[in-house]
């Protein structure tokens, strides 16, 4: 079993439409490295609990067109 | 030289930052057998003139997370 950690990442997401679209995205990757993850669209922000390396959600997330960066892992 | 086709996607978009995650992802293909498109935010359309199969096209517009189909090609 891999060790899970919680990534955060900052997601330029401007109404539901951005944030149902990262959400779909990352919908998608339950069960294939991706726990669970909360999306916070008035911070801005992206929670995955995941044991995928941060690099790879990151990509992931890159893939909706949204600018996006990661804040920390823990 | 393959021939161009005009794709045409419904692509439901809600806001600027929807329109623009979709911009930066095709944008992304310019030169990769995307030769031009042109977004309608409030029609919620997506033109793009292409070497490509309209699937494949598909295939990148559905990795934004956005709900897509295909309307016409031509």
């Amino acid at each position: 079993m891999s060790d899970l950690k919680v990534h955060e990442f900052k997601v330029a997401m401007t109404c539901e439409g951005c944030s149902g679209a990262v959400e779909r995205v990352l919908g998608k990757m339950k069960g294939k490295g991706v726990e669970d993850f909360n999306i916070n669209l008035e911070a801005q922000k992206v929670e995955v609990k995941s044991s995928l390396p941060a690099n790879e959600i990151l990509e992931v997330i890159k893939k909706t067109g949204k600018e996006t960066q990661l804040i920390s892992s823990a």
